[in-house]
């Protein structure tokens, strides 16, 4: 397997990466790891919740378009990572509980036999091919906005969206090729001035405050897989599990093949 | 609106069509009306299998591409047909219980609390399509094969298909064309030799029997919504309620902005 020629891609083989994971010899961020296999957000929920969140990503497809979804109390991804364990093979956990947030290196005394686990496409699965196509990597945000998801169940509350910024021409371009994946997030749901999505660029969730933009760039907004962690949040579920930002799952599946 | 040109159409306008059938003046098949707008396949379950059968269309999209799912107890479509009701704006009804089916034209009594309506898109969206780009409207036949499903909970069985023929140059334009459209079952699954799917032509599950494959055309198969009731009905569900066979549910959404 040909191996990125960044000097920060460490990984190109997830299988390789998953196995550093699980013992304990990788706990960087996944960003620039195995160009060109898909990575996921990762969502575990209790069996209770499990069809209203369904419901919730099922409407709301930009944010959370749905990868894979595991049987109660399997850890074990069938389609998208054959041999993977979704309790050990991610870097750093988030455990949510009733709105309360704490981190954890392994979730396996945290795995219930009611346990649903929803992997959902990440954005960091398609930045690769950006650069690929000529758009410079760069600082990604993570913004708030006013718009509201279509609510199922007790999920609802504001879409939230990653940022980019880059030049028109490039926007263009981003947004021929996002449209190819759906399964990512797809074509952007901006472009351009962020109050009108109703985004704080001084307050971001993720990224440092942006004061001004500068001259000759262009914001360019993607619906964002934080979007159904906020409304679990949110919704003070009894307990989600979660990946924590920057550390998703790595799988096996190529993103030239997502979808066909 | 434009009405098209074919004697067969006699409703352009989905609003029309659901009214006309709501009010009895309207029974025969939707094939051929309202020409540019998604048709689904509708199937009620109770909420005790609704995840497992979200699940199951999750882990199926080709057969069972998901267009809306209305809240339990709530037979009105919000996203796909504003106004609609599903108890009344299909022309016949299938109801299903452990394994018995009987029609009926109205489903006023049978709707219960707990009642979840699922939308599946239907191909009967794009034969207009196929026929706008020069693939002539001809038979539908449908078809089991002996391709297994994904399972989910009780929900399992093989791939149902809807078979067209067509001359190869035909199969690649339907396959460009239908890729656009994941929503509406998308490329075909199979092109050719039917026994390679484990399809018997001799005994369809609609359509005429076929002895022998016409010299100069090819048999083009996509995985079909019958797939999902199919399942249901197998797994002795104890009530479904879906719509007879080419009666479908005509909603407001036009095709060509379907997933935009």
């Amino acid at each position: 397997m040909p191996r990125a020629t960044s000097s920060e891609c460490h990984f190109a083989d997830p299988v390789e990466l998953r196995s550093a994971i699980r013992s304990g010899r990788w706990l960087e961020p996944t960003i620039n790891q195995c160009p060109g296999f898909v990575q996921c957000n990762l969502v575990v929920l209790p069996r209770g919740d499990a069809f209203d969140f369904l419901l919730f990503a099922q409407r709301n497809p930009k944010a959370c378009p749905v990868i894979e979804v595991m049987d109660p109390g399997d850890p074990a991804p069938k389609f998208s990572a054959a041999g993977a364990d979704l309790r050990t093979d991610l870097g750093r956990y988030a455990i949510c509980r009733k709105g309360c947030v704490v981190e954890a290196g392994g979730i396996m005394d945290l795995w219930r036999e009611d346990s649903v686990a929803f992997l959902i496409g990440s954005s960091l699965s398609f930045d690769y091919l950006l650069e690929a196509c000529g758009v410079p990597r760069s600082q990604v945000w993570v913004l708030d906005t006013e718009i509201p998801t279509a609510p199922a169940g007790k999920f609802h509350g504001p879409l939230v969206v990653t940022m980019r910024w880059m030049t028109a021409e490039q926007a263009i371009l981003a947004t021929r090729l996002t449209a190819r994946y759906p399964l990512l997030h797809g074509t952007p749901m901006h472009i351009g001035d962020p109050s009108e999505i109703g985004a704080k660029l001084t307050k971001p969730l993720y990224g440092p405050p942006v004061t001004h933009i500068p001259k000759g760039v262009t914001p360019v907004f993607w619906a964002c897989g934080v979007t159904p962690k906020r409304a679990a949040l949110d919704a003070g579920v009894e307990q989600m599990i979660t990946h924590v930002s920057g550390r998703a799952f790595v799988t096996d599946l190529r993103v030239d093949r997502l979808g066909l």
